[in-house]
């Protein structure tokens, strides 16, 4: 299909004048609701309805772009708001790619009839909650989470930012499944394992899954300097001690992708001469596989129970949520992979995504699939995140390629 | 010398009186320049006058009782106020054995022109600073660190309850150096060492310094789900290997009484799902043996080096205080040995103390020394802080009988 030539200049030029909305140093900032983002959402409903598209800003602050067409159509996008103060790219990768595909194959002769619906869903980075848009979007958000959410910065509430960007009383839209072939999102990788393998792109075979829990250990609170060392229960060693072997029986037990981290621990009374009488330490692993991340669950527990048999501290384990991996579809993916295959051969692989995106919430209920660029240095979630021109072309190409072949496929 | 016998009875019905005053549970509570602390001091400042003392509240709440003899003269006290809700020995063991050794030297004849002054330190515990009293009374206490002083649990200015608890204008009473053969304290063991030995009374050998250290380990803060564990720089990881490592060296290293402990773990951003970019972590450790901290403070610093060379984080350390072990003096060591064996033959020992007490600023001036008596469980700081009546008349008995000694001694 030589009519669904992607336009670099096009794609690049997309993302430089996203980037000046809200723009930080070398990055963006461009919070959900603020008036950057809503100015950054108000460019794409222009952006989409100059190609034909019926474009709008729902209740939620979802931007969608209906395409004209109605024989096959796709479903494309991410997000556009960002973290606070952080990269370009992450999220208005895929609502650039997105608009790139509506705009080619609503050009294209060979694809008449054919075409792409883009969306832009609001606050997948959670300023007010993760996945706002996408749960709204596929009917999963009801009225009393949106009058109790907040925004964590400023903690200003959802109904009255909605009201002040003007969105207050607007409808919000819920899809139409029937009417998509599947969803397509790209994304920067946010991690370095593209870059490090010489790979301009990845294919995503599935979104991990996150565990996370509540550990806590409790000893016996004591002065530090009167308490002989072979007498005391201190909960912050016992912490450790249990860190250390759940270290080394996940460096046994876990896959290649697997990752794990305490991201904190706290001792009370947190004194320096009080022997912590108290730990609490969050944890969390991740992976794409189901039966690993039961392994990993049973493997932790297991530590745990073994750890309260030996003392001398008493642990508990909290569960604070466990999701389940989303599978992407195996077409897509097929699709993604001839594309690739096509414009930069063998220079391509399947990856899992150690993040979560919206389309692992469109997963569930449509065929979705995803691709990943390079990220330089991995860095993401800062002004520094970048991808190289060159990169980002070549997901362009790609991204398109594979939404022309699903909408061609019969 | 059997008139200086002491009355058990009278022993055990000061320190019922003295937990009357501010009375919480078992225990009290008894925060320096509170109401309590006030009446517990002024009940102090009744009895001293009672046997013929002159006693007095200074300037900074530190009781004073001067005893009348000019021939031969040995100070002893502790502090009378309380942690938060607790203890009713902690502290107030140390006054009553104090009274007791007053009273029975006052009206001995064998004794005449001998005497013991006493004192009740202000604010031992450090509600507004630590060794308040006996820094004011060694002549250590500037103005300025009064003006700046505050209360750690209501903020409420050193000036301010001085000026409340009436002592506004009352000049600070300083330490007539010449005038004392030596200070004594007697205090809980705060410890579980004595009951676990089976002895009566502890003979402090010296109070034990406190090598206090603050250690950085910088990483980078990275995605908990896209940053794969290969490349990784947690800091809190970084942290854990090393405070393992400090902990193998230390068992190494320590002498039998070498107390270490961490009393805080900061991992920053403290958040479940980043990877912490940052640690600080809180050391200490405790030896009454100059040499030993010195080894281990370069046991320490050498690992810290090591960590730094072999990465993958950078680690500082940071010295927040280093104090010099308090050495008994050896003479009124020797007296309260001969004391002991008299009373409680072979049921005593020499021991390190390894909590801070009012001896050691007082240590630096005159010759000083510490008895200990068996806290039940180890227990202190908690209103369950007890010692059994048989300890603590045991205790009172070789306190002022090493006074007697101290006093008869040409």
């Amino acid at each position: 299909m030589t009519d669904v030539a992607i336009d670099p200049d096009r794609v690049l030029g997309n993302l430089y004048a996203l980037r000046e909305i809200g723009k930080y140093k070398t990055g963006v900032h461009r919070p959900t609701l603020s008036t950057q983002d809503i100015e950054a959402r108000q460019w794409l409903v222009d952006e989409l309805n100059a190609i034909g598209h019926a474009a709008q800003i729902d209740g939620i602050a979802n931007v969608f772009g209906q395409s004209p067409a109605s024989d096959r159509v796709i479903l494309a996008g991410s997000h556009i708001e960002s973290q606070n103060h952080a990269g370009w790219l992450d999220g208005a990768l895929g609502i650039v790619y997105a608009l790139e595909a509506a705009t080619v194959i609503a050009g294209s002769e060979t694809l008449r009839g054919k075409g792409v619906d883009v969306i832009a869903f609001a606050d997948e980075e959670g300023h007010f909650n993760n996945f706002l848009g996408s749960y709204s979007f596929v009917g999963e958000l009801d009225e009393t989470a949106i009058d109790q959410s907040r925004n964590r910065t400023n903690g200003i509430g959802l109904r009255d930012a909605l009201s002040s960007a003007g969105l207050a009383g607007t409808p919000r839209l819920v899809m139409e499944r029937q009417r998509y072939e599947g969803f397509l999102e790209a994304h920067i990788e946010q991690g370095d394992w593209l870059e490090s393998e010489g790979l301009d792109v990845g294919i995503v075979e599935s979104i991990v899954s996150i565990c996370q829990y509540r550990l806590v250990f409790e000893g016996i609170q004591n002065h530090a300097g009167t308490t002989r060392m072979a007498i005391r229960k201190d909960a912050g060693v016992a912490a450790r001690n249990l860190l250390q072997r759940i270290d080394e029986a996940f460096l046994d037990h876990s896959a290649p992708r697997t990752v794990w981290t305490t991201g904190r621990i706290t001792l009370d009374p947190g004194a320096p001469s009080i022997i912590p009488g108290r730990a609490e330490v969050l944890f969390q692993f991740r992976d794409a596989d189901p039966d690993k991340l039961e392994e990993l669950h049973n493997v932790l527990h297991g530590l745990v129970e073994e750890d309260n048999s030996t003392g001398p501290c008493r642990v508990s384990i909290e569960t604070i949520s466990r999701s389940v991996p989303a599978v992407m579809d195996p077409n897509i993916k097929a699709s993604f992979d001839q594309a690739a295959e096509q414009h930069t051969p063998a220079r391509h692989a399947r990856m899992p995504s150690g993040a979560g995106h919206d389309a692992q919430i469109i997963a569930r209920h449509i065929p979705a699939g995803m691709l990943f660029v390079p990220s330089i240095g991995g860095i993401s979630h800062h002004y520094t995140e970048n991808t190289s021109d060159e990169h980002i072309v070549m997901g362009a190409r790609v991204f398109v390629s594979a939404a022309a072949r699903l909408l061609s496929s019969a």
